[in-house]
């Protein structure tokens, strides 16, 4: 492939591909292509899916994705995988397997994981965004599978964030819920047909009830049964009050400037990151303080100190 | 109080609590706290616990400190909350008013968020261990709420790692079971007598036999019930049995070695970004470069690649 970014722009679904790749194994022409690729940016509407694991987020992203295409829309499906760490990508081969939305070619379904990794997850999601965006799809769903502060991170940044619930969770699910009020611009709840499906919802307004602070968007609180696409049109539907609503007030403007900085920072981080791990751990300087840190003859902190005052200016 | 780290080390429970305290919000005295306690540390046993949400890890974790109490050991217990960012650590509230532990004086408990935060929740999480270390503490489990990336990167820093299940849980079990199940040195079926628990059993055992890699150490699959107090000397037992191997193994010493070198990299980091935000972001200068990204005239990458000339010898 001669310039996989003039292919990406071309809708070349193969370009696309290795430009994701390229981008989650940190390949050295990574940097290249998102350069040639950022100017084409900023046009597709990038919704966050976040929840906790077995609330059916994956079935409900695949639904609502079909409602997309059945519009006329073009989606992109990034799914964060905090397994792929371990077992290389797995789920999305499941996924795939099992999903008629991968016959589609107005759908691209991605997994990104931190397999190989040196620099942050954040940023290769960021970057992955950017990659779909250039090829022109008009719908990212960015969806992830934990509940940690990093994949709330990551839908943080999306335009509208969409929490998914289900009735009846464990002792975690207080937990989660204060957890997740402040992001969620929509809750879905999943699964609706199960017992308890009414308290929670009864729950949730009222955590949203005490939340106070007065808001000009309340966030809805809509039920879906997903694997028998009940509700999946009225969420599409509510994706677009609410992407209508910001767009209208200014919203979307603050909130991509926002994502801007943080992804500016983010990749900041992971690029020196890199660069301190190549002058530290490739060198292999780092064993030398480790053994004097962990025989107690200096601290962490020390050392910490004086390798900043060597890198930096 | 005169000098935080000195009452530390006398054994003083208020100056542990502030000690944290100031880690967590980044204080100025923090870094000099750490450099006083450090040569003290390296006496505790710490113990990850991690699992998905509804799991019942709390409870778990309460018993498991209870039995270790009997056992005449001291404990701490470091609970990561990855809700604390939004919800200020309701739930530490909650687990304290419940939790007759914390009449204990032999226990100490303390939850960790990233509110406030500019670095990250690991470096955090591990001066917090040092600091119960350096107290005298005997055993610390490192319990995290959430199944994302960045909380098993604090378990895995552990001596030893339990990963927490139960049976029937939704869509995404067997994505977490893939994700932990190379970090797992024990795992404890909780809620072992609800429905699934020998199935489940059976599953890991098989994932377990797949993984292939002949290991000197294989990680047995007990079961519990929690808040019935059953399973637990097995627990405690097994923990006992895993220390000892590694410990005549010499994967203790690995193990530890490894932490020192991450706890290092993630303190960098921290530390950097620290330093990076100060120079961009209070500075203001990081709005003039974010207006030219959002308007295309250049692009993050390049922006990027700028600012590290500048600030990097």
């Amino acid at each position: 492939m001669e310039n996989i970014a003039d292919e990406v722009l071309k809708g070349n679904r193969l370009a696309l591909a290795k430009a994701i790749t390229a981008i989650e194994n940190e390949r050295e022409n990574a940097t290249e292509i998102m350069k040639q690729l950022y100017p084409h940016t900023g046009n597709a509407y990038v919704l966050g899916i976040t929840g906790p694991p077995g609330a059916g987020k994956s079935t409900l992203t695949d639904k609502l994705a079909k409602e997309f295409r059945s519009r006329g829309k073009t989606v992109g499906i990034i799914a964060i995988d905090p397994t792929s760490p371990f077992s290389g990508g797995a789920i999305l081969g499941d996924r795939i397997r099992m999903n008629d939305l991968a016959m589609d070619e107005g759908v691209f379904i991605r997994s990104m994981g931190t397999r190989g990794s040196l620099g942050g997850l954040s940023h290769k999601t960021a970057d992955a965004v950017k990659v779909m965006d250039a090829f022109g799809v008009d719908v990212i769903f960015v969806e992830t599978v934990g509940v940690g502060q990093s994949e709330v991170d990551i839908v943080k940044a999306a335009d509208t964030t969409m929490v998914v619930l289900i009735p009846g969770m464990g002792d975690d699910i207080q937990a989660i819920k204060a957890g997740i009020l402040e992001i969620g611009d929509i809750f879905t709840i999943n699964k609706a047909d199960h017992d308890g499906a009414d308290k929670l919802q009864t729950e949730l307004n009222m955590m949203l009830d005490l939340d106070g602070v007065m808001k000009d968007w309340r966030p809805p609180i809509l039920k879906a049964v997903a694997n028998q696409n009940i509700g999946i049109t009225e969420v599409v539907d509510t994706f677009h009050k609410h992407r209508t609503h910001i767009e209208e007030n200014g919203q979307l403007t603050v909130r991509r400037t926002e994502r801007a900085k943080n992804e500016m920072l983010d990749l900041l981080d992971a690029k020196i990151g890199q660069y301190v791990r190549h002058k530290l751990v490739d060198s292999g300087k780092i064993d030398g303080y480790v053994e004097e840190i962990k025989s107690r003859k200096t601290d962490p902190y020390t050392v910490v100190n004086g390798v900043m005052e060597n890198m930096l200016k």
